[in-house]
């Protein structure tokens, strides 16, 4: 019996525990939102993997990195080391989304090595070993979209995205209104391949059903994609990206109804202004499921800084309430990331995440700038450098200017302001002064 | 005549209609803005600026980089690198923020070499220079105050940050209410020691239509710092930063009535949720003068990433209304930045307000993000790279990943979107096939 089926008998399972614990929630609420489908629990897991892990209404706001082998780079001990930077940088979940080189292996060696709870995209595997056999992906038939989900269910995999939502109803909305890049997503693309060639609709849509059957057995959470997302600012919000998204609403009751996990996913490049609305819409058509976002990216000419044009979308959905935000590299639209980058994209995903838990009112996220914040006034920097984001960027940058042993730092020197506050303490008692300030300033005469 | 002066009296100045021709708006647009001091235009200039700029309502969002020397790092050379590189990364205004070496020396290469407006804080100069003639700066006197804001204007400053609101009122508010931080504005602490010292309030704010009668003369901006701006999440928007605003907001209406133009500085740390506020304040305490904003920065744990900090925040500042985003570096609160800090720091400033220019509606924004996304589709990457705003990044990127003669980049390699749409087509007719996509998918029953 899966999570949501539990829950709904009133069930506190272990796993509900162990979530409520890391959350610091009540049992009962993890209970009921995973109940009403609002929050999606990872079960399906092995390897290194110590703890379930929840994501939606009313928890913290959770991060996955994207990592993976591409045609043209296939290294496994790269993407080792890129699940270990992306774990110790904190991300909270990682997709393999290897399309180069033996996808079983590297599934594999990624699945055992990783703490944290793996996602994949299935239909990638389907594109590239069709390749491999020398068989057309478009050849493939509808049973074979739905084995692949399931072999890597059994393979550990918590999470999966199937692209449901890109049907003829959605493509035929993609065609009457036009776009200026048409569909970004590898998955939404390879869908409408198979469409076109068999003249059928998605194997992903009319076999749901056999969907929700593998999802049930392993509890294996279905992240409903977003084949038809905005690939640049222009597109944003369209007709298909929305149609779209009401066929996700329609099959996430259907997969509730029969007791499956399910969260979707959304964005791309969105523009500022309309951020708050595609949450506000993704809540309410896919009645509180918990919204996993790409970016959003707020502009299209940035290559290089995706990352930051990511955490500025992101900080805005994570506040108007998506629960899950997929890290962008500073490698965007550029190749694929390396370790550096996919550190880079993890640091921005949190910061985009950590501001909106402080905005959101968690109590936790609001306590560790206080403290940061308590121990910058006393010029304290090995707590600051325990306390901060990248304790390893704050060293670096000391040891780089020789002030290691100093109390300030080069940006302003003796005129640095809290300085000031402190020294005057110790040799003019300005401290005390400033303590008592309204004896020894004429008081206003309000 | 001021243009403020000018504007109220209907004449459209030569310098109104340089900034109308450079925003692509009527120049009665500008002369009304400037008449109403919700645009303040900078006429204070020499050097190498080319034309005056405009700040403020209606206008593009503009982005200040502060450069300068510090007490520990005095070396002309790499602040006139800094400032180079601050105008080819696309900042709009340097301010020189100098607190080490000689000051005058300094701003005097600075100007000279500036192909952009120069702003400064006078106050450093005179704590600078009180210490160089060993006379403490609190002995300073009144007069002296109002000497060094007029000293910077002759030598061709565009705007002045002065600390007015920091009085006895908002001091007992601090008093009051108590901080984490304190004061973490340089000049806001220099002034406070200077009153505690002297049993008297702030001279520049005593001694205010002195100010104004040099800003007059000269047509100097001043910009009504904030020297109680929050340092960290914890103690923003507080009585004594909002106490202080509504000093600046008085300040503002006497400055115009004396037709001098005013601009009003705020945020520092501030929480996602508190941004929109905030700005909705200054515009309404003070009137809708233009709002120059610090970040915000949306959280305090990011040393080293404290410019993605900063472009969160200034892009919802600048969305919900701020008009000049003050840049933040990666080396805030750990050093001085250095040329590429400065870089990075433009440019994430400037994707913040290229963000905001979009979500507000000015056609060119949206229209170079459509046009870089046309040629993304075309996978034409020469075009792509002379739209880009950092067209550097992208070329370094593709050498090293030995992509300069291909179409594609190593993300996807083959799985490509965009590509499979154009092999398709030139292969398969497949976009031919796409786009007469209803022909070939049995239509749906709706």
């Amino acid at each position: 019996m899966t999570q949501i089926l539990k829950a709904r008998k009133g069930e506190i399972t272990k796993e509900m525990k162990a979530v409520a614990d890391y959350e610091k929630l009540p049992p009962e609420f993890i209970r009921d939102g995973v109940a009403a489908g609002q929050i999606v629990i990872t079960t399906n897991f092995r390897g290194r993997v110590k703890r379930p892990l929840g994501i939606g209404a009313g928890l913290k706001i959770k991060v996955n990195a994207n990592i993976g082998t591409s045609p043209n780079r296939i290294d496994i001990k790269e993407e080792l080391k890129k699940l270990e930077v992306a774990f110790t940088s904190g991300a909270d979940t990682v997709m393999d989304l290897s399309t180069g080189g033996d996808l079983d292996e590297i599934r594999f060696e990624i699945i055992k090595n990783s703490p944290l709870p793996v996602g994949t995209v299935p239909v990638y595997q389907l594109a590239k070993d069709a390749k491999k056999r020398k068989k057309s992906f478009v050849e493939l038939n509808e049973d074979d979209f739905i084995d692949a989900v399931e072999k890597h269910a059994k393979d550990g995999v918590a999470f999966v995205t199937v692209h449901c939502g890109v049907t003829i109803q959605s493509i035929e909305r993609l065609k009457k209104e036009g776009r200026v890049l048409d569909i970004v997503s590898r998955g939404g693309v390879l869908l409408l391949e198979w469409m076109l060639y068999n003249h059928k609709d998605n194997p992903l849509y009319t076999h749901f059903d056999s969907l929700l059957d593998i999802a049930k057995k392993y509890d294996l959470i279905l992240s409903l994609g977003d084949g038809l997302r905005p690939g640049c600012i222009a597109d944003a919000t369209d007709r298909s990206q929305i149609q779209e998204l009401v066929i996700l609403g329609e099959l996430t009751q259907r997969a509730w109804d029969k007791g499956v996990q399910v969260m979707i996913e959304g964005p791309g490049h969105v523009p500022l202004n309309q951020i708050e609305a595609n949450v506000l819409l993704e809540k309410e058509l896919c009645h509180g499921a918990p919204f996993y976002v790409l970016g959003p990216l707020v502009t299209d000419i940035a290559p290089g800084y995706d990352h930051i044009t990511s955490a500025i979308g992101g900080a805005i959905a994570a506040m108007a309430g998506a629960d899950f935000l997929c890290y962008v590299t500073p490698s965007e639209h550029l190749s694929l990331p390396d370790p550096k980058e996919v550190k880079e994209g993890v640091i921005a995903a949190r910061i985009a995440a950590h501001a909106a838990n402080i905005a959101k009112g968690f109590p936790d996220a609001f306590e560790k700038d206080r403290k940061i914040s308590m121990y910058r006034k006393k010029l304290d920097w090995d707590n600051q450098i325990k306390l901060a984001i990248d304790p390893i960027k704050i060293k670096e940058a000391r040891t780089k200017n020789n002030l290691e042993k100093k109390d300030i730092c080069t940006m302003c020197g003796d005129f640095c302001a809290i300085k000031r506050f402190i020294q005057n303490d110790k040799e003019k008692d300005f401290y005390k002064l400033f303590k008592q300030l309204h004896n020894y300033l004429p008081l206003s005469s309000e």
